[in-house]
């Protein structure tokens, strides 16, 4: 039977891309994932608990090179392209063809997690352990890729599709060293970034295994999340001018209470984020008063404000909602409240919907139960979206835990991700995106 | 007629104490008060504006030397006692009698105004000035005082009633100086405070007259305001604990979002603070959300509370209406409040019931509208309540600003409250406390 899915042998057989009853018998080593995650942890690991491998630190150029290690065990070709991103190659029966690319991330934030990127990289390298188990070769090409420096701002990915700017090599990322600097401390090369660029139509799709670093798939029940896309976010630094007066001479009825108003603009915020359907997000996350003494009414207040969707016209429309609740807010404390929207703003990036389907379809097919949700968190896969069809697989996270010590995400569902990822990859193959 | 006033020549006219015809005429110089706080705010003219004249610096003794030499101008007999406090005494006709006590503070706080504290001194001197014009010798004796360090904690008061304890005087004023070096530093003599302790008895009245430092005098049209008592105080740190978790990937409606509940918190504060007749405040002046970052949900919020009231009853209510909105919030929102509360209380210190009739009766006589209001501050007459009737005199704050440069009041409102002072002074001299 095995010829028959991997050639390209019959038009029934190409577009009725069911796994098979053989091949669901194929699936990802849970123990060996677990073991590899845990492993890679040590590279890092932080006394507090958890890992701190932030890119390009000591910690992480260790960590790459046991990630090295295992894509040449498992026969990966292995390179780092000028962007430091590490690409492991196996060859398909029909070289010429576009590779299919999957992969994830493994630098951290600091005081991090052992799964957040790492199992989608463990995933990717167990999809070619358990095709070399069975001695398949796809007709495609296919790369696993570690992404370089995704936790500072998607580096690798940017990068990949021609958008690191020079201003974004400049930074100084959490390691000390500005990106350009760690891209050569990884063995990638600033200068010849172009080198780097794939274009639309060179790369046959792009698949991210991922930890959801939400509930959702846990309060659902589902072990499976089919991503819709990554959300766009938008950033405001919010300032609220009362007028600071002494807290026991100045009677309620003639205060301007700063704080007092950002209470009800914060009320505000969650009120309209929740009051449509859908998964939008909005948070106030930082806040401080001025001048800021238990005896003074706060004159200033300044916070932050976040809106998070799928859609950008959603985020826009719900920005306009809060903007006439604070004008109210406005009139009724005596206070003027201004937006500054800040440049940390990314725009909503949807997978292709035909990958979307397929994930699905081969969850359904493994026997696991799948749900479509946003990833609230930006990811590679939004700058591959760019160039190349992308589809998202999340696995559940334990508490919805994530950036913590606590993130957890059990075997079973680690192996889960990585199967369904593979007979995805097995799919497209096959030509199912036609 | 002067005479009948002076003496205690009838119980007819010593029962009725109003102010005669010619008595009206008996008033405060507007010009001389404010040329004279002008001038005083000279010593310690901070850059910014204002005046930072701060207990026990340079600025401030050169305030005090200032001060004494218009007392001795003014014939006073001036000494400084173990606590630092300058008192300028006008013998009375009956020099066993116990004195007629007023006067207030002439330190500020950082970069404050020209009048807080000042306008009580200058005015009391001013009733000598008047006193002296028309060459009246009073029964008791008059006391002049320049309370030492109030706005560093009442310094001067407390050591007058024996409350200035030895952790007090251990204390690092904003000078520098520990309250022990400042007390030696303008001509006290921290080693003989008991000399300094009047004992319940030995004053026959206390007088201050001071500026609003609120808004309340000029939002009815007052010139005078009776004080009803210096409120007291209570203070929580607040601390409202919720999860932090990812703001992008994070629902919603499964977050415990401490900024959410420390909103509606400051909210219900509000409320429930304005939700009863009477002039309590309640003040959220200090906020802080951690971790504090724009794209993650706060976990913790501390923060500050505030209750001021005449009424410690009331203040208690309060907070237990508080804390039950505390506590319908934590169920709401699935988080925990906690109330510490902070050892920077007071209690509330009502004056004298016929001292604050006798002001009331006064202002009218001299055709000014007068309102009784409470002080939400703290004073120096709330611990010369403790040993003696006394009585607080408000002039209006133009804005209701204090404790800043913009502080202001008007001359004619400066004349209004000495003229008042100086016939309460005489109506408590001629026996209308019984």
């Amino acid at each position: 039977m095995r010829r028959l899915w991997l050639g390209s042998v019959s038009v029934l057989i190409l577009l009725n891309c069911a796994v098979s009853a053989q091949e669901v018998a194929w699936r990802a080593n849970a123990a060996r994932m677990e073991e590899r995650i845990l492993r890679l942890a040590e590279f890092g690991k932080d006394p507090r608990g958890g890992v701190s491998r932030v890119a390009f630190s000591e910690a992480d150029l260790r960590g790459r090179a046991y990630i090295i290690s295992l894509m040449r065990q498992a026969g990966l070709a292995v390179r780092i392209d000028p962007a430091g991103n590490i690409i492991g190659r196996r060859e398909g029966r029909e070289s010429h063809l576009p590779p299919i690319v999957f992969g994830s991330h493994i630098d951290s934030v600091p005081n991090g997690g052992r799964y957040d990127g790492v199992v989608g990289v463990i995933g990717a390298i167990e999809c070619i352990e358990v095709l070399n188990a069975h001695g398949v070769t796809t007709r495609h090409p296919l790369e696993v890729i570690v992404f370089a420096g995704e936790e500072g701002g998607l580096v690798g990915s940017r990068a990949l599709i021609g958008a690191l700017t020079p201003e974004a090599l400049a930074v100084v990322s959490i390691s000390g060293k500005t990106v350009r600097d760690g891209i050569r401390a990884i063995g990638g090369d600033p200068d010849r970034l172009a080198e780097a660029v794939r274009r639309p139509g060179e790369v046959r799709a792009f698949l991210e295994l991922h930890i959801e670093q939400g509930g959702t798939l846990e309060a659902e029940g589902a072990q499976i999340g089919v991503v819709e896309g990554i959300v766009g976010i938008r950033r405001w630094d919010v300032v609220v001018e009362g007028f600071a007066n002494h807290a026991g001479t100045t009677p309620m009825n003639q205060r301007r209470d700063a704080l007092v108003a950002a209470a009800e603009l914060i009320l505000a915020v969650n009120r309209v984020v929740t009051s449509v359907p859908g998964r939008q997000v909005g948070t106030v996350g930082r806040i401080g008063a001025e001048p800021g003494a238990p005896n003074v009414i706060p004159g200033r207040v300044r916070m932050s404000l976040e809106l998070r969707d799928l859609s950008a016209e959603k985020i826009e429309q719900l920005f306009e909602r809060i903007g006439e609740e604070a004008r109210a807010i406005q009139q009724r404390r005596g206070v003027t409240i201004t937006f500054m929207p800040i440049d940390a703003t990314a725009i909503p990036a949807p997978t292709d919907t035909r990958v979307r389907r397929l994930i699905a379809e081969t969850a359904r097919e493994l026997g696991l139960r799948a749900i479509f949700l946003p990833s609230g968190a930006g990811h590679d896969a939004q700058n591959m979206a760019r160039i190349a069809p992308t589809g998202m697989i999340f696995v559940p996270s334990v508490g919805g835990i994530s950036h913590s010590p606590q993130e957890y995400t059990r075997p079973e569902d680690l192996a889960n991700g990585a199967t369904v990822l593979l007979h995805t990859i097995l799919k497209i193959d096959r030509g199912a995106l036609p």
